[in-house]
């Protein structure tokens, strides 16, 4: 029986590569991947792109209302790569599950935990609930400390208001990795939001 | 830097002995640790209860809108223990978070995922996006492949339907440890709920 | 494809604990299960005995230069676990490997990974070599840090000489878990030796 | 406290490019880090070098006999990074846990566990007993299932006879990452070793 993994963590953590790399060793033996993203992010457009260099064409991006279901699976796919996977919805990631037990094929989901307001994403809160795995990929805060938030910077100063999704490197927005510690201090409090 | 960890489990994966062995491992050294439940599990009134045959005292119970600030926590205490931490609230898992972080000492929270439906717990879900480390305790499906999902069951027939708190072993209620193929096959799919 | 696993852990982490409740939660299940330990261990006897209070009888001891062979095992045993494996040759690691993968029957040990000297175990070692999961159980150290070793006391007082084997009780023999820096500063150096 | 840590897998699991990762993740953020490898491994020369494309120079080449103190240690080095650990002595394993203790600079290796015949190599065995952490990269084997094991292949024929050291790529020698029971079908049993 497949399972659902999810790979966790802050911006420049290295899912990407983590994605690219699996991906690479599936093929080096003659296995097939599907390398999925949601159409939601733009950065980078139909690519997975790594910031050490590496970068690869997106198999299919899934659309918003987009339904995963075990018949659009090719039956010699040996594993799912999903990037960016928060942005998924939590019915999506059910579908997911499904397709791991039905039809035996393990995935593996790449993504952000949080928004920059420490607010879950639909996609990433529903796979904490279900993923058979859940696997950290670790970074550092400017402290040293091991990163656990996203801070957002606006024209180069921490925002804590604003919606959800703004793109990496659009509109002045930049994401930063903090711990919990330099997030409370550079953003604010957790409690009372 | 202290750190607030998830040790999540289903239904009868050890979760109260595994607690019960960390605050023996701190007090045999002479060390203090503070055990806390929220007030609204009934089981076992103001104890931890471990299926193997070990209990002890709760500290303190939490209250449904109790604030835990750092300004309760006595400056002795080495360690702080959780049990069934998903029915605390998000808020009170953030004011964990900061206590942590700002009296520098460990808080280990064990508890469920999600309810019977599937569906998250708020204390859970809260833990899920924001600990700094997330470990599973596992346990065993009917089937003998690991289980993720926690079936209730009504009279000896499971229930997809209820209220999400339900304690086990009243009112005819009793739960069960199961993996993602057994819940879809005898409580239902997950898709579409 | 069943799998070996090493739950590794200092004195006093819990091990013992944890097998017990393994146990536990596959018998109430109706599952059975085989609990085995190297004869060489004369703590509790035949049995293992967790210092939170609880105990079993264990099904069979190994001795020193017994065959750990798939006909062994009875066709309705659902999990194998030993409690004390580091004392086991690198051999019978091998065979407990062989067992697993050709009976498809899940094996998991609980042991230390290294004596008082910091030096391996043979079954240790061998399991920290082939094993598909490695586990930590972990506790803390006199100074509240995460203990990775081993010291022995005799009669109260630390030392770094002597045979690898000494049962912790007998003889003024006592085992403390300490973290690396207050091993080196209790017990000696790593290097050099 | 600083730790030691192990992320050990078979070959092509993705070490180096983790390892490039992490150099990059502390780079971009202005710390620096500290590169090594044992001079042995001429695979690459005097680089870091990643299947999917990207590479590094190693700041020093680690000699057989060479000792690694904490004098050696620039005190503005935030993260010390060694690629093919396995390569290192028993004794440098001790001093690399004395320089992040001492030191207080986390190191993070990269290894094999085993060689082709499933010996230990030196570094890594010293490693699997004394690292604070043990991390698994993981890759699949030809059959789809985890691999644990690194098979030898001689002109494309597995063997089980020769040198430990022999590097991928020379002489006709090539490595394939197997599971336990396709290397036991393709190399032999592990028992009578």
């Amino acid at each position: 029986m497949a399972k659902l993994y999810f790979r966790y963590g802050t911006v420049n953590s290295g899912k990407s590569t983590s994605l690219l790399q699996v991906a690479h060793n599936y093929e080096e033996r003659g296995m097939s991947v599907l390398v999925l993203k949601p159409g939601i992010d733009t950065k980078g457009k139909q690519t997975v792109v790594s910031r050490i260099g590496s970068s690869r064409t997106v198999d299919v991006l899934i659309g918003e209302g987009d339904e995963l279901t075990p018949q659009k699976i090719s039956a010699d796919t040996s594993c799912i790569l999903i990037d960016e996977v928060q942005f998924l919805s939590a019915d999506q990631i059910n579908q997911l599950l499904e397709i791991a037990l039905l039809k035996n094929v393990p995935i593996i989901c790449y993504g952000l935990r949080t928004d920059f307001k420490t607010k879950p994403f639909p996609g990433a809160a529903r796979l904490l609930e279900i993923a058979h795995g859940l696997e950290e990929l670790k970074t550092i805060c400017r402290c040293g400390k091991k990163a656990i938030f996203n801070g957002r910077k606006l024209g180069g100063d921490f925002t804590s208001t604003g919606e959800q999704v703004a793109i990496d490197g659009e509109n002045k927005v930049e994401y930063e990795a903090l711990c919990g510690k330099c997030y409370i201090k550079l953003v604010g409090p957790l409690t009372g939001k």
